[in-house]
């Protein structure tokens, strides 16, 4: 069976030597992913823009892969600066202060008042808004909190695409259909696993990742949407590599590193819940075709059944189901 | 200030060479200890508790300290066996099969007209029974899922002493006051963490444990029973020595390891918390030798209010807040 186009709508690709090891791994199996801006510091000049595509293309070499490439949000870029950087990016991400790796210039508190002028400039210039949903609360209830938030967001902005990245709650699905404008990236991860995958038995740093996999009843709700391809969610893997050294430590950095499975895991699932095919596609291609009005490059991946033993290790970042076999190999 | 023979009434010794490494760190601060039967294989016959006694009183040295030993729970045992091995045994500790480090001969199902003949023996000859109160569900749910095995266990077995062991939640609090025969242990972890600690920033390895850290209203509750004395509770560390390379790895074990520091950290939270001195001292001992009708030796520990730098670790073993500095050290 194959895939056209497959697009991960919300990908990490670091940068310098770790975007160098790790680049070819989205870029041999998907045909674009929106890149994020989280660096240090993060993206958000077009200058910033260009020098990281740049330096992505590079690391990627011969691949056909668009980085649809992304600016880190702020309430201080006016209609001009969004103006003249538009033909450069796809989207802007917001990031709440503080609350994953490397977002510590994001937003405090939500006061739409101090966000109109960006968020009305984004919505003139047909900019989607890119958003990681958690508050500071609870961790269990930290992204069923920020829904408030995107109600907030959604009403005052009706004509700002809204996406909320990497949905993990029964919650945020609900919001999907209330409000017109919002849509939802959802990882293979956690179509996956919950609380009980990361924390039930052993600890597992490799599933440790922001927001945190809930409860069963929340994935379900995520599998309903995505098995059945509601038009209004994407597939975006938010793969996050780490150095090993930094997952298997006294304090292991967020983050599930998919990106070379991404594709082989997904058709497991689609076939093990029985969802038809073409529903996988639209989940990984043309949802995302049409919510943000892209054309992909021309790249067609084919699937085999046939067990692929997932290596220990990608250039020394750990992927999810290291040293285990998964059912779907990638035919080369 | 001081206190008098302080009791942990959950401890995890290990044996050979851990047992070696830190059967002092206990047994420096702390008058006894109710020793869990956990090994491989488990504690649970007369020859095995007077020999694991013999190592722990060997690893110990000169230090006074009673280890109040315990058999690790079979519905096999009858009363000739319990009668035999009452004098050697202050407790029996049932674990249900498989819910945490080396149960695996644990209880699968509470049907009580199994448990029947061993519990009624056991109150019989004034046992009291230490559960490991987890059933399989949800991470977040197997406490307070266990509360009915609680209800179940307590009311067919109405003179049975039963200690909910390290409980982690509101609901195990709430069930002190609807049943006579229970009794909780309750660790300083958990009276310091929630699931916040353990995983809604960096991932912890050294803090993951089971029953893992609740919600900060589970927090509350156990910090109003503890700090009030209510006369139903006691300290039990469940203080879990893994090697360091068993923690900070792909599959993290679950224990936290807290002997060494556990009577200041406690010193510190009931100042902080401005609970009076005695409800201390019956907290960590007064409250337990009612409860179990122990004498324990005769010792006094002096706490003086001077930082004390936590090691990294103790002969491998990582403690809670290794590396950081807390408020109270022992006087030696």
């Amino acid at each position: 069976m194959q895939l056209n186009a497959p697009l991960d709508m919300h990908l990490h690709l670091r940068d310098g030597e770790m975007l160098e090891n790790i680049a070819k791994c989205s870029a041999e199996t998907f045909s674009g992913a929106i890149i994020m801006p989280n660096l240090v510091p993060p993206v958000s000049t077009k200058e910033e823009v260009l020098a990281y595509k740049a330096r992505i293309m590079k690391a990627i070499g011969e691949e056909t892969f668009e980085p649809y490439m992304t600016l880190f949000f702020k309430p201080s870029y006016d209609k001009d600066f969004l103006s003249s950087v538009r033909d450069e990016i796809t989207a802007l991400k917001l990031y709440p202060a503080g609350i994953t790796t490397n977002s510590e210039g994001g937003v405090s508190g939500f006061d739409v008042e101090e966000l109109r002028p960006t968020l009305e400039a984004m919505s003139e210039l047909n900019i989607p808004l890119c958003v990681h949903g958690e508050t500071n609360g609870f961790v269990m209830d930290r992204e069923a909190e920020f829904a408030s938030i995107y109600k907030r967001l959604a009403t005052a902005f009706p004509k700002l695409k809204i996406i909320m990245e990497h949905i993990t709650t029964k919650s945020s699905v609900d919001l999907l259909d209330k409000f017109e404008n919002l849509y939802a990236t959802i990882t293979i991860h956690h179509l996956l696993i919950t609380l009980d995958d990361v924390a039930g038995g052993m600890l597992k740093p490799h599933l440790f990742c922001k927001p945190i996999a809930k409860r069963p009843a929340d994935r379900d709700a995520l599998l309903k949407v995505a098995l059945s391809a509601h038009p209004k969610v994407m597939f975006g893997s938010d793969s996050a590599p780490h150095p090993k050294h930094a997952k298997e430590s006294c304090g292991c950095a967020a983050g599930v590193f998919t990106a070379p499975i991404a594709l082989q895991l997904l058709t497991e699932l689609f076939e093990n819940q029985n969802a038809p095919i073409e529903n996988l596609q639209a989940f990984v291609s043309g949802n995302a075709q049409k919510i943000y009005g892209i054309t992909p490059p021309v790249k067609t991946i084919v699937l085999e059944k046939r067990p692929f033993h997932v290596p220990s290790d990608y250039n020394g970042v750990v992927p999810m189901y290291a040293d285990e076999k998964i059912a779907y190999s990638i035919k080369k």
